[in-house]
């Protein structure tokens, strides 16, 4: 597709300088690749913009009904890719206006009225943020929670080993360690809402940095664009970027839950835990050796957490120390805020594919239960169900465990009578890691019937949500 | 004071081993200089977790009654620093448990029933981050917005240039520029309280990771101690630490905002910006220079900024690819979450005191005004009101500004004739700073009457939030 | 250009698996659009590997030499760009050897003999460094050193005041100030050396991390690819990402003093310094306020510290906790590895440019002298050589700072008799700028005789390096 | 220990304020709580100056005389921890002058002589990095080394699978993976050698940033103290921190390392793997559960990584955009530098404890080659010697895998005949892991008789340089 070459010759802030830029200070300063996908963003606030300049008389509603029109060609014109990138134009606000020129000409001149470059892209980041990023990973959390919810109901009474440690420690039930990452998530999706939020405010009419002089209605942009308010302050509007940094914030948290959830999808996937088998879709084999099947996905969306903290790094270095109000350095917050997004966006997708297709190994789950002395804390808390304070139940457990080590055998193997001269509370206990299970039915507890009826909980709330 | 001595025989864990922890071993496991500050909270969450153990019938009430009593002169030990630190008992709740012990004897034993330090860490950690952390947060940042509105209030009509890339680039006031920051700090304020709020669930009850077999009643420790609910799965309670993450990222985004005040602040306290004279009770002077004044506090408070990213970045890492659940690596998220918590704090509270010390040069920020053709726009903008657009009315202007320069003069000093030479509509623009100033009376603007307006509302708000 | 389109049907590595990936995986596993830019440094790899296969009998000599001039072809193709991404091929690596395949047939298959993807992606890597990343920092850096020490050389005798804290604290010259830039990027220049040196091993032949059953000549491809010597281990080989790690810590460290030498051109471009005026080529105006010139290539050089430090997170947290030996985490380490040398590399050009073209305005540095008693020092020393303790001297001096300071006068400005008044020994110090500079004449110290020699001795080992 | 406090009254550099510091400025303010552990290096390098004073004759003979008599005493009472810190003198620098002063009287302010606070820290932390951290950390990673390589001795013939995406993939020996940590580690070495060399040059003599006009002789103080030479700029010597940069980046990229060997331990600690037995005294048990033992040295080691990380991000930030040359910023680089130096040391050697300790489960680590056709390549690559080419040999041996998977039986498992109808070459392939491993004879490679030579040499290698 041939792209529409725009006329490179005097970017428009040029105009106090008497030379052109050298070729790599075009390069350093040019940031159209990145930004061109702020365009929608940018020309909607536009036809915002012009619309009410001309209620407000500042410019005439024949040519704000022109600008309408041709600015809802250059939108189209982006979205098809056609706008060849000039690095001489620095910027998308730079290239959609020069477009603009060319379609209707000086009248194109009249947009920029009351606006600067410094409240543009603040208002496009904020409507990137809330239109976009914060809603495209909510849905992705969505559903990768709605693939986790799956499967948990479907292993609400699937036994296995609980870690701590990355030791056998207590019965879980599969149901239960995956709903562990759904309250999770969950929370990634509350941090998501209260920053797009927060950020809720239109920075349209801050100009450079000292508002403007024209009689804009700042509050009339605000409610067009979906805004709850007007920002409060014209220099705080250009020069925070908090916003950005709460998002990759959220980003970053988000990415260390999947870190950890891609850990143990890696290691149940090995031979030696093989607790799972992963879709053949989400491995791939080895280029020598014939027998591999790997874990590629959950192992690159693991190493994609360091990504998404080092945008969060790139960030926050990015701010420090800088004097307000805007300051060029600022060009640099786009490339982390885009790649974060982007990064955990596909990751959980990604996530959520692999749990869709995960095989759980329910007798390998299950056997794992048969080593370890998994009962033990249900042996001592029977004696305390008896009357026997907690630790002196623990000390008398312990015994028993050191016994049956020294003997050779699994305490859970040991008869009645042997467990009995421990202490004869400790004959009547059912060792069944089911039964244990079934015992722990607490809120929040590992109860197949708890786990289930959580497993339906999430899943009626997440179907309710995307409806 | 002497510290009371507990004995170092048998850290309750070691149950099962058969050798001493070697003493490099029992250094690196220590975390009893770190969390003793928990102390208050563990012994809390203690004493409803005893209280209810008794309503449920778990133990007795009337151990419940000692337990508590002795819990009460516990905490009042931690309080007054009588207990003495025992690396070999690591953190702690070990130190409340054994000196529990040595009050009431094997009746503290039945304290831990059905709880573990998997789930007495994370409760303790959720009540100093709702109850000590972001409340202190939270009033060091309306202490220090308080600060600042009240010099916005006093100079809401002292004009200054405002910097875009640290040139003068338009007139604005005192008070606006300062407002940006209350503004910056109020959602620092919203993020510590979506944290505090999205944290308020009670881990209590979730056990190592598996709850328990015991019939606790988690509703009633959850209501006891303050939660909205308890937490809803047991293996999510004990693993995750997003809370921790959320509050260091909001604490590194104040940093961040707190590192731009300061740089302010040092660049104003330049002999070349020369716009502040600092308190002397917030500088130092030089040891080898006699005639020096330093801004040591903002200059430490820009610094400080790298330590808070580095605990944030610690944090992160910490949990990178951990499975679940509880690992012991998290011991080491103490130590980030609390140095954070107390250097931003800090900092705010210093910044309060130099904003409140600060001795604007009113004449120095106005004279600031004279050089730099800050009216610029202002005459761009006059043209637009004309029906110029707006893109021709800069070009005029930059014609204006270009002669200007060649001929030597300010713009400003360039008669009425001079200037209607360029455009009859610039002949009557006044370029007076405090006229233009008064112009940019949009919402947001730097007009004296709406940051007058602002400073008002701001310590009212702030006021009434106090009370 | 059409490039040509390789078929995309089965990547090898796809062997044992019933299906094909899923595109959301497909997108997350390609790296060839980031990792083609390997593609000479793995050709040459490939070509070092055959023709040591044919000299040790592994491969027939004649399809060795059909396989170098096909890889030949493949190179220059690579070259010009001919050779169409195909994210099921996912990295350049197979990219490669699939043309070598269309070219040449089966006797392609030949090449991957005794090879692994992970040693060729860990020797492609180590090449790239050693060849392309390391040297082409080094020239940057020496550029940018040039630039200073030929600056540094025209303004040996400017004299400025020398800051801490940014308050002016003792006369220096400009050449010093700017020589200790030169000095810092000296060091970098160390680091990188140190790196490409320790890296400088040849993992071929340690093959996917078993190293081979066949009797492939490690040592001879090390010859043939310039390495000091093979690598001692095959696991480490394949999985160490250590050079990385240091060459992205250089570039960070370099990145750091970057933005502190942009940060005093920032400063020194204000109208409150206004030390320097920077050249219209590097700079910007506004879209906003006809009037502006930002000094934009500092700042984005600032701000790209940022990016960097991010570069070395990402890497640092993508290597935490991954076990021996290859992962697949590991194809995340070529995004922050590249991006972190770019961006340097074309930060150290960008500013050698404004360094070049920037003109200090030596009657404003001079002048900067005149307030702030710069040479208190120079008294208290004089009164040093005079016996008296420093200490004293210091308060001595401190007694005369205050007199003159209630008195409203500038020290500098007193007369002989008003000094000698605080002590006899202050008459006779001469308190012009220049004096004081000439008698700081130790070794590094700023007297313009030392700067002098200090610049011509820089430029001297600048130019003999270049040769 | 009773301390001798020390006045508080006036600290040295308030000489010009007329207010004293607020308590929270001094708490922010103070560093000695942090610094005092620089008092030995700090007093030895008042030693050497004073002494150069006197050889200049800028202080009496005899003068210079008690100082080093004074500062002797001073040094010891520092080893003793009997000087109280009193944050009102802010740093070890004047604690150590004050405590000067009360001995000998004013003559101790003969030695602030030609000196400021600004080289004196610059040289501490030269002297500490050079004199204590790098050759502390050198120790403890030969320690770690030695451990590793003498159970690689141990186990030079002990096979296992090597792993690549933590999927079994060829046989190795323990021998072999444990020496690729020595391989990494030795590395670390190397970088922290190429540091302390770096930094090696003498700051003293470069004053607060412009030297001093008194004749000190560097060149001696260089000498005296073990310099390579003295720094050729006072303005870097006093502004730079890249050596802590530096120093601080090899940490790091140590606790990576540290990190994944720690991972492993923890995964071979499990019971699916069961590859190793930890020392009970690395181990600790749970509080609630009778039966466990976890591997805590590593999950602590692996946790501290991301402290390690944090201290170089909080370092990277501090200097970022900092100008020259000292700021009070600066203070913070303490903290984070003798925490990644103390945070490595400690893991290092606790990490030596662990492997020498160590109890590795020899038929655990050999049983599990037994399923997952880990001797597949070996297949290929004996057909690629009968003149195969590899791709097709690639192909033939998948086939052969599938056809066993599908019979549902292991391909070690098939007869001879039932291997050659895949290929005639296969039939006499051993397929016996000892066979494969002694087959993998190259440099660098896993073959017993290679690994064991390597163990030797390194263990050699270490006993020497421990000479």
């Amino acid at each position: 597709m041939a792209k529409r070459r725009t006329p490179e010759s005097g970017a428009i802030s040029r105009a106090r300088l008497s030379k052109p830029a050298d070729p790599l200070v075009v390069k350093l300063s040019a940031s159209i690749d990145v930004d061109v996908r702020l365009a929608p963003h940018d020309v909607r606030g536009s036809r915002a913009h012009a619309k009410m300049l001309a209620a407000q008389g500042v410019i005439p509603k024949a040519e704000a009904r022109r600008l309408d029109a041709a600015l809802a060609e250059v939108a189209a014109e982006f979205a098809r890719g056609e706008i060849a990138h000039v690095p001489e134009l620095e910027d998308v606000h730079t290239h959609a206006e020069r477009r603009l020129q060319e379609k209707i000409g000086a009248a194109a001149g009249r947009l920029h009225t009351g606006r600067s470059r410094n409240d543009q892209v603040a208002l496009d980041e904020r409507l990137w943020l809330r239109d976009e990023a914060a809603p495209s990973l909510d849905a992705a959390l969505a559903e990768l929670m709605s693939a986790l919810a799956a499967q948990a109901e479907a292993h609400a009474a699937t036994a296995m080993p609980g870690y701590t440690h990355l030791q056998r420690a207590q019965p879980v039930t599969l149901g239960h360690q995956l709903l562990a990452y759904v309250e999770a998530f969950s929370r990634d999706r509350g941090r998501l809402a209260d920053c797009a939020r927060r950020a809720n405010e239109s920075p349209l009419g801050s100009g450079a940095l000292a508002a403007t002089t024209l009689k804009l209605d700042r509050e009339a942009t605000a409610r067009e664009l979906g805004f709850s308010r007007p920002t409060r302050n014209s220099i705080d509007a250009v020069s925070a970027r908090d916003a950005l940094l709460e998002l990759v914030s959220a980003c970053a948290i988000a990415a260390a839950t999947l870190s950890r959830l891609a850990e143990e999808l890696v290691l149940w996937s090995t031979s030696e835990f093989a607790f799972v088998e992963l879709d053949d879709a989400v491995c791939t084999g080895s280029s020598l050796m014939p027998q591999k099947k790997n874990p590629d996905v959950p192992e690159l969306v693991r190493g994609k957490a360091g990504r998404v903290f080092g945008d969060l790094m790139a960030l926050l270095t990015l701010v420090k120390g800088l004097p307000l109000a805007y300051n060029r350095d600022l060009q640099e917050d786009k490339p982390p805020a885009f790649d974060a997004v982007d990064t955990v966006r596909d990751s959980l997708r990604a996530m959520a594919l692999v749990v869709r297709g995960a095989k759980f190994r329910v007798e390998r789950l299950r056997s794992a239960l048969d080593a370890g002395f998994l009962l033990a804390t249900d042996l001592a808390e029977a004696l305390v169900e008896g009357g026997v304070p907690f630790r002196e139940a623990h000390a008398i457990v312990g015994r028993l465990a050191e016994h049956a080590a020294r003997a050779g055998v699994e305490p859970d193997a040991m008869t009645e009578v042997e467990r009995a001269a421990f202490h004869p509370l400790l004959a009547k206990v059912s060792l069944d890691p089911l039964a244990s299970l079934a015992r722990r039915d607490v809120v929040g507890g590992p109860a197949p019937r708890r786990v289930l009826a959580e497993a339906k909980r999430w899943r009626k709330e997440l179907a309710r949500a995307a409806r």
